[in-house]
């Protein structure tokens, strides 16, 4: 078969659990970070130098190769994999989430843990707008003006022509200041689209869908969205969303959803990946998930220590001769000092980007191997605590 | 001995001669192109990725090491070698012509050739001021507002810290809009600086000093000039200054000048290298040049080709699936495709930058190894014709 996933070990002390996703272009072992290739690159560095760090999927953004229209020329090539010239496991998002968040107005907001966007970044996004009914979302570009319609037939025919290992069914992103009816109306909504997904889906393609649970921070809506999309057949399950206002509220919508979940297949948290929130989210049983954190933080000069993050840019590193970790074995530990990566970053010399980046990318897929071993061995928690005791102090 | 120079072979049919470059840290095979590592790094790239694409010697411009007083921190770490963590032959400029060229105002144009800057950047350098005497060059740094001080010994004193292989004298680097009466006087101050630094340079550091020639676009200047630089006990001869208002006059001046140099010295071109410039400078005699040309194109989209340069961002690209040069041996061009390429420039996707870059260093690196095969083949002029003959169509 060219699809599988089997678990390998649940843990006893909690929902962490082992297992081994198979696809046709590679196998991957959870749990494990999704570094996200929005445009279908990895910010300044290549896919391949990410697999040998021990990335074994990457996720593309469908909406960066839908509203140019660019899947038209993806699926000339044959696809992502032929056009990335990259043939690991992939996965596409479903484009829902940058028409929200990047469509929202004053009253949309749109975050992943009650996320308040700049008043800059509020002005830019109330250009455009998004305008949704049952059949699917209009929604105004900000940057050109032109007027985008996506649709769950849509978003399937796009992700089919990109060609990933893995898509994503399309739903209706609600933001945390939604009130109950709205988030009731909009899961119901979520729910018969996610139906239309399966509908038109070519089940010939070498192609898995995973569907996503909504509904807010409401323990009732998680679990009818739960207990719904795991009635459909899907090959894996999404958690997508709004993760509640604060990480206390993250965590319950993970312990309201998943114990719901068919234990067979795939749990895939979207957007989440901050290095506490790692330990909490696979604690609850995620197998995979997706963030461009380590990428975004790099571009912007932090890193991560075993010490916590430092911010690479501020003066005092200009004299460390130190390396970013000592401990990390990747490429940029291994060659520079922070005071040269200091020197790079505040003269914005862009070879900074692929330094950080690779090693920011670098420490989280290690520290990913570290968890998946102390889940084998059967002390995650204690790998947890001792890790989060050096790295939060 | 730790440095030395040796003629393998002069051609018999122009100035074109191969040679034998030696440093402390390596060999370096000339003639050859000196990448351009402005702040310590090559806008993208690993300076040891460039070293395996044939680069052996680069250029780190001093300016960008003084107005902060970085170089105190490298001085620290042991010089740029340390610094860098990399071990290869490296030069330094005198931090001059950053002076000039970003303080000059309207009175005070300068450029290699005939070089107009646009109205938004002359408004820019008008707030910086160069102020001249025969001491140095006063300087208000156009960002921070803060008066920079630039002398000989001040240069040479920066370059000491710095620590590279090749320094460069301090020179007064005039415009091709400057008077006979103004270069004329302006001479007399280089060549006087020339012995300063000469005076303060210490002898018994693992250094050689490169002279400066100067004399803007007049004939007798130029030959006064080479005539006094290369009588003082330099390692080496620049050529520098403003090489006249088109491609002819630039020629021109290396025929004044070259003829009159010891011929036992190698003879570096700061600042030139557009690709057919490369053949030009090298055909009248020039062993070294040092261009931003392959990197800076490169960050803005455009890319080297047997038939010419191409702008990768143009759409047309979006549709190639054949590499930048299909007869390039380049990691980019045996990995990705002209589409992939222009799609990464247009979402302005930062993997672009290394990308171009490796590629464009590598082009011309791969260039200076043809024609150091042809100069010792004997065939330079009968390359440069069949080479330009195509790139130039």
């Amino acid at each position: 078969m060219d699809f599988s996933f089997r678990i390998l070990k649940n843990s006893k002390d909690c929902q962490a659990r082992l297992g081994i996703l198979k696809t046709p272009h590679g196998t991957i072992h959870t749990p494990t970070f999704v570094p996200v290739a929005t445009k279908g690159a990895l910010r300044g560095i290549d896919l391949k130098d990410a697999k040998k760090f021990g990335a074994e999927i990457f996720m593309v953004n469908t909406y960066h190769f839908f509203y140019q229209e660019r899947y038209k020329i993806v699926k000339k090539f044959g696809g992502l994999h032929s056009f990335l010239n990259f043939h690991s496991p992939l996965m596409t998002d479903s484009g829902g989430f940058q028409v929200f968040s990047l469509g929202f107005g004053i009253e949309h907001q749109i975050g992943k843990i009650g996320f308040f966007p700049k008043e800059k970044e509020l002005k830019e996004r109330k250009k455009g707008f998004v305008k949704i009914s049952d059949d699917g979302v209009e929604f105004k570009e900000p940057n050109s003006g032109k007027k985008i319609f996506l649709t769950p037939e849509i978003s399937i025919k796009v992700q089919e022509n990109l060609g990933a290992d893995f898509i994503f069914a399309f739903d209706e992103c609600t933001s945390p200041f939604h009130d109950y009816q709205y988030t009731k109306k909009s899961i119901e909504r979520t729910h018969l689209w996610a139906e239309k997904c399966l509908k038109v889906f070519n089940k010939k393609r070498k192609q898995r869908m995973f569907g996503i649970v909504q509904g807010g921070n409401f323990k009732d809506l998680r679990e009818e969205s739960a207990l719904f999309i795991s009635s459909l057949p899907f090959f894996g399950i999404g958690i997508g969303g709004p993760m509640g206002k604060n990480k206390k509220e993250m965590h319950q919508i993970l312990e309201w959803t998943i114990p719901l979940l068919d234990k067979t297949r795939p749990r895939h948290l979207l957007g989440i990946g901050e290095i506490e929130d790692i330990f909490e989210i696979i604690e609850r049983g995620v197998d995979l998930f997706d963030c461009v954190l380590p990428t975004r933080l790099a571009r912007h000069g932090t890193v991560f220590t075993q010490n916590g993050k430092i911010h690479l840019r501020s003066f005092k590193y200009l004299k460390e001769k130190i390396p970013i970790d000592p401990e990390c074995q990747c490429f940029t530990c291994k060659s520079y000092s922070r005071a040269y990566l200091c020197h790079l970053l505040r003269e914005k010399e862009v070879f900074a980007i692929p330094l950080l980046t690779s090693h920011n990318l670098f420490w989280v897929l290690n520290l990913l191997k570290r968890i998946r071993k102390s889940i084998k061995e059967g002390n995650f928690l204690k790998f947890k605590r001792e890790f989060l005791k050096k790295f939060s102090r």
